[in-house]
Order: structure tokens, then C-alpha cells, then sequence
């Protein structure tokens, strides 16, 4: 148990520790762990031989200490507990407590390639109704592979900041229309962060997950659907995604996430060899999205068709290479009922079924809103843990 | 005229001086231009005082320099230019010349997002007719706006590395098949290299495609289209593309293209005003495609239907920002003859009518094929330039 008494219960524990990177004032960006409502300077604790991690917690990104590996990243893991436990060192860490609101946050990590997967059943299967109306709701491809595609790594942004309504084509009744994209929506998604890279032309197996990916962000993929709609045939989703992508200031260990693994559901029919994971697991990560403070979705992130293993197997089967920086996103979150869907396309059935937020109705997003997404996971001894939040505002188009 | 009279007439004069970056043995990355078969060591010129870039060409990729921006780069190629004309500075200079035969050349710069377009009409309808035969060729969006979608940035390999072919799912005849791609295939596309980076939530206007695009690359965007075919529904190319994409060693500037910029092919319907580019100029650059030496195909790049500045436009209309090192390029570059065609899809048609290549009936590429892309442009006083080719080897399977 840590002597920060305020961390207790907190889901910002020292079962959790996640990793950030902050800025006091005009300050330069040092890296962090959130422990409850504050900051330890991991930066100061490099410098003053408090933890040693090759000066890699001295910089302003946590690029160089993600590319560490796992032995790494759990020795600096199990310094960090023993600081933040034993009174001992309390003397030297304290000085080095900063409270989150004298900070503000970074980008935690440079991202090097963004890709989103569409891992959710019930998420593919509610678009493919909505969009393909009295067709099948699954493609044939979708239960043999996970469908995935490349993102803009250059717009992805820490939580916070605010999302400018993006402009573009969109449909008209007489051939396309242009201006600010009157569909904005939001995905709830889980971030996967890749920190020891691979070689081009080699494979990494599901089995090598844990040795490549440092941890977990929340994400918000946001999303024009009247400009996706557009132009998404035949080559995907471009301009319709490519004006943000919110992640989380805090990335999660999968080491404080040891708990959090659960059976994923079974896969019918059979997936290739390269897919098998054993054992196939998911992660009971258990997110609300917000709603200009109303929660309006509880998507369950254990019910995820596609594992994150699986997801990194097919990834890389190709022989493309991983770079330290990537994220990989889950594809929205969306569980069986309407209450646990991660996209107000699915809330709102395609905008035709508005809901009452904060006593207005609504379909997609007006000028104004915020959207802050939250999720638990399971911690040691019944207990839980907290994931950073992802926040945004939206700000009209300019 | 230069003083490195091997130089003359080889498409690497002063009116060329494109940029690389290149090693000698063992040692350390190092900025040059080209000049004939000779590499003139930048990083050298700017330690001796000779060129003043700010310490940019010191650096082990282009990047920094590219993002100086336009008077900067025209500054550093006047001052090039004297060095390599006036004979007073024969002695200082040519000691800082190395022969490209001594020479590794690595990546020019470090790639941000990777941004693939479709912008032949042609090469468009020949891939609507092979695999959507008996609709319409090209969907109702493609004149409306240049479809595109983001690539995987970090398998963008140098002009000469090795390409393994990938492994994936593939259709078979009772479901997908797991293997090595049957039918690969090259892209023969131009890319537009970014230098001058804009912020998040504005727009870059077609008029200022010179104040952000650095240059042009050759560009070879390996597609396997098995692995495409069975996963591009309904979210884009995604394996089929992200195992490599070949670039040249040299950049050419802008600058080095003047004389090459020609009206592009009118429009219609007409385009939205964002995409509106006056004077809307293409590129003369022709193409040829080599197929283990044999010259294939040559595409011609003037006849394309969306212009470089109206890519750029559309990729920036929703407020997405740029980053110096984004690469975007054109989309496989087709004429309207079968002997025009960027892709051997194409030149074979889904590989149903194939060619004869040294001698050998072929349809998609063997393991030990070589693929060289090459270019010419229109110089001044009626010559022309030699844009830097891009080639690729393939390497069986792993």
C-alpha cells in the first residue's frame, strides 16, 4: 500500500501507475506516473538516481523508454512500487509530487502508425443494418480476419483538446454538398501502444504480445459520417477520420492489467493458424462515454470479437514491420444492448431515433459538446483501477 | 553550366540537384545532391562554410531542411549552384565529391503519414472493369474528389531494398486460403514529399502547394492483390499494401520541375471551390516501367485528372494538419493505351492476358523479378532531367 494515502481508492493506486507526459507551465515535457490526484516527475526521479531507466525517462516523449522492452518496464514498474510504498524513500519522492491540476498534459507518446481495427460484433453488425439495410449485417471477410485500416498518426491528439468541426463533401440530394460535416459522431475505442519494434519482412506471433505492446489508451476516433459516406468507397475511411483521434493522456501498463484479462468469446468458424491465440483472451475493460456529462453508453470491452493479440498476429503477418509509437485501436466498442453502444450512429440508429441528453434530443454532435469517455478495469483483491479518461470539446467549423 | 562536365547531359546537371541521403562504408548518414554519377557531400559543404542551411545538412535525414521552407530550399540550391558552376570554387568543392558507386543510399527522410491517392482516370476504370465488370467503371464519387487513404508510413523502404512477399488470406474457392500472395503486382505512382508542416484545424489552399511540397519521388506502391481483393470491404486496402512501398534515393525539388508543369486535363462536372486550382497544371514526367530490364510500360504523368496542389487541398479540407516528411502519392499512374499502364493488373488485365517478358509468358510477379520505375521531365534549353528511379528486387516468402 502506498504512503500517498490520497492514491487509496483512488483506481490510481500503485497497482496501476500509468504513464504520462506532463508540462508545468512553460516548463519543457517530462514524463510521469499518475499516482491518485498527482504526478510523480519521474524526469526529477531519473535525474536524482531515484530510479535508472538509461535516461530514458529524461525526455520529452515516452518513445525511448517504451522501445526498453518488458524486462525494463517492469524493473522501472517495481522501483517506482517500492518508492511509492516503503516510507523510507519518502523524504526524496515527495518533492517530486506534483498535483495534476499545476500540470498540463502531453501527448504521452509520438505516434508512428495509427491503425483502427472494427473488432466489435454487435458494432459491424449495427453499421452493416444501418448503412446496407436487408442485407447480411457482416460481410464475408469479417469472421476470418480482422478488418483494419491506416489512420493519420500527424492528427492524433492528447485528450482535451478540442476537436474543430472538420468541412468536406458530404451527399446532397443533387450530387455532393460542401461544408462543416453535419454527422460529427464519436467512436469509443480501445488503444493498443506498441513499444519494442520488429523487423520488415518477419512475423510476430499472437503468443509475443505482451514482449511488443507496452500498454493501453482510451480512444475517441472521431468521426464525420456524412463526409465517410461519401468517400469511403472503394479505398475506406479518409477525410472522415482523418481530422482527430483523441487518446487518453495516461497509458496503462499491461502489467497493472493483470487482472483484467478474461476468456474472449468463442470463434465460429475456426480462425487460421496465424490467429490462434492460446489462451484467447480479451480484457474486461468497462467504459462509459459522457455525454456533456450525461452517461448515455456502457460498452463492454470483453466481449470483443477480435483479440488485441490477434489483432497485433494479423497486423504484422504481411512482414510489415512495427515501429515503437504505433497504436493500434480496437474499432468502437459496442456490446448487445443499445446502453453499450460506443457511437451515437448506433444510439441514434443513424440519427432516425434521437435520445434526450440533458434534457434536449439529440442525434449527433452540436457545436459545444463535450464527450469525455472512462472506463475500469479489475485490480488486485476485488479492487478496481481507473484508465485516464479521453475528453474533447467540439468547436465549430472554421 | 557545371565544371563536373560529366555531368552534362546525364539528367543530373545544375538544373537537376536533387537531394539524398547517403553513407560511405560504415560511416554515418550524410545529406547530398547529386550531380552526374557523383554525390556532392553537403553535410561536408556546410562544416567548410561552403553552404549556410543552419546546421540542416548535418543531420542524418532531410527532414530539418525540409522544413526551412521555399526561400530557404532556393537559397541552398543558388548557393549549390555557384559551387558547381563557378570554377573558383572547383578546389573547395571537389574534394566533397563522392562517386555514387561508392555510395549506400538510405530513406532521403523520415516518413510522417503516407497518403495513397487514385487520381488516373484511367488506371481508375481499368480497376472498375476487372473486378466490377458490367457497372459503370469508375463510382459516382470519383470526379468529385481525389479518393485517397492513408498507408503505413513506417514500411516505406528506400529505392533498392529487398521486397519479401507476404503472406495473407487470399479467396479460395471454399473460403480464404493462407499463404504466400499469387498475385503481386506493382504500383507505379509520383510522390509529393511535404516540407513545410500547418496547423491542426486549417486548411492548406491548392495555391500554396509550392510553399508546403518540398519535391517529388518515384514512387512503388507493391500491392498484393489477392490479400486486397479478400479484405478491402468495406474499410480499404490494408495488408495488401502495408508490407512495403518502395521510394527513389532522390528527391527532385520543385524547383528542378519548372520547366515540366503543363495544363492538366479539364474537369467535369466542375470541382468544388476548394479543389479549384488556377492555373491547373499538371506534371510532364514520363514514366517507364522495367520488368527484369525489359521496359513494359511507359505511363505518362501529365495525363492524370486530380493535380498535386488539389490533392493536397482535399487532404487538408477538413482541418487535418501536416507534418514535414508526410508523403502522398498519386495513385498508380495509367494512359489510355495498354502499353501506358502502371500496374501489371492492368497490362495483363487481372492477369487473364498475359505478356511475354525476356521470353516468358507472365502474368504477376515471380520471386527474383526486378522492378525498375524510371522517369524523365522536360529541363531547360529543351533538355530534360532524370528523376531518381525506384527499384525493388522480390524475395520468396518467409
Amino acid at each position: 500500500m502506498t504512503w500517498v494515502t490520497s492514491a487509496q481508492g483512488s483506481g490510481y493506486g500503485v497497482e496501476h501507475l500509468p504513464y504520462g507526459v506532463f508540462r508545468v507551465g512553460d516548463g519543457a515535457p517530462r514524463i510521469g506516473v499518475r499516482i491518485g490526484d498527482l504526478v510523480f516527475d519521474l524526469a526529477g526521479a531519473e535525474a536524482a538516481d531515484l530510479v535508472l531507466a538509461g535516461g530514458a525517462l529524461a525526455l520529452p516523449t515516452l518513445n525511448t523508454f517504451l522501445a526498453l522492452g518488458r524486462p525494463q518496464w517492469m524493473a522501472v514498474r517495481q522501483r517506482i512500487t517500492e518508492l511509492l510504498t516503503e516510507s523510507a524513500h519518502r523524504a526524496a519522492v515527495e518533492p517530486l509530487l506534483v498535483p495534476l491540476d499545476e500540470v498540463q498534459m502531453e501527448l504521452p507518446f509520438e505516434v508512428a502508425d495509427y491503425v483502427d481495427f472494427y473488432s466489435s460484433e454487435q458494432h459491424a453488425s449495427n453499421v452493416g443494418q444501418i448503412f446496407r439495410p436487408g442485407q447480411p449485417p457482416l460481410l464475408p471477410n469479417w469472421k476470418h480476419l480482422p478488418i483494419g485500416y491506416h489512420g493519420r498518426a500527424g492528427t492524433v491528439v492528447v485528450s482535451g483538446t478540442p476537436v474543430v468541426r472538420p468541412q468536406g463533401q458530404r451527399p446532397g440530394p443533387d450530387g455532393p454538398v460542401y461544408g462543416p460535416s453535419a454527422r460529427l459522431d464519436i467512436e469509443a475505442e480501445v488503444g493498443f501502444v506498441v513499444g519494442v519494434p520488429s523487423p520488415l519482412g518477419s512475423r510476430v506471433a499472437a503468443a509475443d504480445f505482451a514482449d511488443h505492446v507496452f500498454g493501453v489508451v482510451l480512444v475517441n476516433d472521431w468521426s464525420a459520417r456524412d463526409i465517410q459516406a461519401w468517400e469511403y468507397q472503394p479505398l475506406g475511411p479518409f477525410l472522415g477520420k482523418s481530422f482527430a483521434t483523441s487518446v487518453a493522456a495516461w497509458v496503462t501498463p499491461l502489467d497493472a492489467l493483470r487482472h483484467a484479462f478474461v476468456p474472449a468469446p468463442d470463434q465460429d468458424p475456426p480462425v487460421a493458424g496465424y490467429l490462434r491465440d492460446e489462451p484467447h483472451l480479451g480484457l474486461d475493460l468497462r467504459l462509459t462515454v459522457n455525454w456533456n456529462g450525461e452517461p448515455v453508453s456502457e460498452p463492454p470491452f470483453a466481449g470483443m470479437y477480435w483479440t488485441p493479440a490477434q489483432q497485433l498476429a494479423h497486423l504484422t503477418v504481411n512482414g510489415a514491420s512495427l515501429r515503437t509509437g504505433d497504436l493500434y485501436a480496437s474499432g468502437t466498442v459496442s456490446g448487445p444492448r443499445r446502453d453499450q453502444v460506443g457511437s451515437f450512429l448506433e444510439l441514434t440508429w443513424g440519427g432516425a431515433e434521437p435520445i434526450t441528453v440533458a434534457g434536449a434530443e439529440r442525434t449527433f454532435l452540436a457545436d459545444g459538446d463535450t464527450v469525455t469517455i472512462t472506463a475500469t478495469a479489475p485490480g488486485p483483491d476485488g479492487g478496481t483501477i481507473t484508465l485516464g479518461e479521453v475528453t474533447g470539446l467540439v468547436l465549430p467549423a472554421r
